[in-house]
């Protein structure tokens, strides 16, 4: 499947924090960046995303933002 | 201004596209790490941002999906 | 590659209109039941959306609201 | 109330999960296709979300993606 | 119609600056509160919005980001 | 920093509920305009946020819509 979202960055799953309804997964796209997600909790059980599995972080263009010192 | 949005990545912008409302900006957060933004023209413009600029790109942690292979 | 987005939705492109940064794109996802998305242009033309296209709309679950009348 | 969100879809509440602070309410729009939104528990509440309640899946156009296979 | 966001903000059109598929929307909540939109521009014209109109800005809870000086 | 996000806006915190992994945020803006907030709860402690706390909502414009009666 392709997906228009210009966003599709590789990482490793670091850390995956349950909670009733949804879940916080962290990525890490490279060292030192660290991208964190939240995602229902049954998609992050229907992927099998834990601690050391390969994933991608997905962002729409729209919902980036940009910051300048 | 210390912000609630769980990504804030470093990186250099490396292209600008203006529209009538909208702006695409591309920053490079790593080698081979490129993340588009859609922010508005008016935005783009009062951050001076352009072709080799230091800037952030800032996404809301409930904005990320996470896809696997 | 499988999405933690909940909403996968198949349907057929019925409408693209470009504008100079963004695209709009409409699927017929049912008789009667249209999806409009904005995504940028160069995702559009990316894709190679254009009318009569299989596609289909994802959505975050939470970027989707309820109203009830 | 008229919606500047270009996608309102009628639907009927299948299924609703409570967390603390969020709920996740599943709307079938059509014979197999079913829309899920992550929405808070206040307003699941003062909806009255439940079970067979008539009610509209909301979505900005900009919140949708496009994919194909 | 009654929505699940949480935040519907009263308000007056103060500008509309139509592009070819987006639309700015600049919206008065209160003197020295405004709140900017970008919304499709077939949306911005099916509800008639110019400079004057009673308005309501409508934001989801999840899409609100908090900073701290 | 300076956020290219259209909208910042200035008010004080007067409710904080948190959940296992989300917490929801209410800020006061202006009399009788309170805007609601979730964000992680690692944001929400970060940041210190309580009753009483000066603080910023800060939304993307393309996060808003607009709504007519």
């Amino acid at each position: 499947m392709k997906l228009s979202a210009r966003n599709v960055i590789k990482g490793k799953v670091v850390k995956v924090t349950h909670g009733a309804v949804n879940s916080e997964v962290i990525l890490e796209a490279a060292p030192g960046v660290q991208i964190v997600a939240i995602i229902t909790r049954q998609s992050a059980e229907s992927l099998n995303l834990a601690e050391g599995a390969d994933a991608f972080a997905v962002v729409k263009a729209s919902s980036v933002m940009i910051a300048v010192e």
